[in-house]
């Protein structure tokens, strides 16, 4: 749900950094019930490959194996003042949507944007080139429970209907104080903001730590949408989050479970393979001017400890 | 030499940040040449615990035994516009100099104001309350040649006549590389200057670990000017320059041979004795607010890991 933002103004003025969570409610589904039914080859996932709520869509949609059904728009890393561009295509226009910013397509909706914004990410109806919705939550579960009859044979049950509870328990803390916990230390608007949102981000982490010492992943046995959840903040940790937002206590390469448990999850699952760190530190560090007035790219962090075997299957 | 500027303007618009580099030469010695000879408790060292340049002056002050005969002022990490100022003294005023800025000794010059500006160190005459000397290179220096009838007894010779030449090579090369290179990558005004920095910052460093990893000391069998010169700039490497100034390929922490050698002055010779993490990330994260317009100071990282013992002792 990274947001593009006007004057390119971020940093919350006095106080707690706040997002804007109202997205379109408007879901695809089976029977079709809100006007757009689950139909291969109908819908464009708008993406850019540095936005973490996005990367969670990307996952998903790659663990589900629903590449040929549902295909990806890719925007570049930098969006400008009010949308994602799709500025990585040829002529700077994407190939199926026909349009350069992603706004061209939200501008179709007869209701005006969302409270959220223009974000990614976004799902498209290719027939109208409207976005459908940019509910990134309700996104993915529909893409498990919906789109079963196109996921590949031996795709994974990411949200079984036992473990429900426990994904979305563990999840929304996770959200709270992890995923959207790194934006509210970056986004701070005073000391007194960022030295409490540090304080719950790293207690969280602690809690992490512990919590997968002894278990290969956060919930049940097995691979979930809780650690699709989690997982595109961790490998932004190092990247972004710990220079550019202050989440400095450590690195994700010194707290060790964590930093086995990511690996795991790049290597076992192939996760490694969606990521672009390049796009992650442009789009960051050059985005956020109102933290980061340079612009400047930091060349690091060295990445290569990613493919340093995690040695965690004895845990499953 | 940390220097107060005007208006807040660290990045070097464009280009290659440049260091002034021309200080007051005049020099405080055993026969008085320049008006001023090495008496006991005639002067005072204006520092602050932030700038790494006055953290030589402090090292060898300490490592010499000239506290008794050389006292100190210290000045508050955060520095007003245009001088460090003595608000950590009752009233905010030096008890010794009886002034609340650094600045009312540099006013006492009848020459005006040295290229270098207001900076720290500083070595202040108590009788006249005037500066009489900011060159951080030379002051240390002088230390070891001048003041020797007042140095401990068993205090190290940091400057061997016979190791000058090296000493002086390599800390050369560790300057501009190291010193001043995390400068020229934290106020890098394009990207390619940034990127030209990074790289030699950590050519540089590479080169040290691979250096540091069969001998105990920089240059010769011990503690020399060369060790005193370079570590203020590694003891502020992940608390200031790793995400401050975008030197993050990796933390300190994460060069095993530079991290060891690091600890082992800060525990061998009680380094650590000087150092306050508060003042150092107050004054980088609050006074360059063209990096950092929020001017909020990080709580991490995590310093702990200092009192690990280095164990170096079988490389000397």
């Amino acid at each position: 749900m990274t947001q593009s933002k006007e004057h390119g103004s971020y940093v919350s003025g006095g106080g707690d950094y706040e997002r804007k969570t109202r997205y379109i409610p408007t879901r695809i589904t089976k029977d079709g019930g809100d006007g757009y039914a689950v139909e291969p080859g109908r819908y464009r996932l708008a993406v850019s490959r540095a936005c973490p709520w996005a990367h969670r869509t990307i996952l998903t949609r790659k663990l589900l194996g629903l590449e040929d059904v549902l295909s990806m728009a890719v925007a570049g890393p930098v969006h400008d003042a009010d949308s994602w561009t799709f500025d990585l295509d040829p002529g700077g226009v994407d190939p199926v949507l026909g349009i350069p910013r992603l706004k061209d397509a939200y501008d179709k909706r007869p209701d005006g944007y969302p409270e959220s914004g223009i974000t990614v990410p976004a799902v498209v109806d290719t027939a109208t080139g409207m976005v459908v919705t940019n509910d990134f939550e309700q996104i993915v579960k529909d893409m498990v429970t919906q789109w079963t009859e196109f996921q590949r044979e031996d795709a994974p049950d990411l949200w079984p209907t036992e473990l429900r509870d426990e994904i979305e328990e563990v999840s929304h803390r996770n959200y709270t104080e992890v995923n959207n916990g790194v934006y509210r230390c970056g986004f701070a608007g005073s000391q007194e903001a960022y030295d409490a949102a540090y304080d719950r981000l790293f207690a969280r982490l602690d809690w992490l730590e512990e919590h997968l010492s002894t278990r290969r992943y956060l919930v049940g046995e097995r691979l979930t949408l809780a650690d699709v959840r989690l997982w595109p903040t961790l490998v932004r940790f190092d990247a972004a989050y710990h220079g550019h937002f202050k989440c400095n206590r450590s690195k994700l390469t010194e707290m060790p479970v964590l930093w086995a448990y990511a690996r795991d999850l790049w290597q076992t699952w192939d996760f490694g393979s969606t990521v672009n760190f390049e796009h992650i530190k442009a789009h960051y560090y050059a985005t956020h001017l109102d933290i980061n007035p340079t612009g400047i790219v930091p060349k690091g962090p060295e990445t290569s400890g990613w493919e340093v075997p995690a040695g965690r299957e004895a845990l499953s």
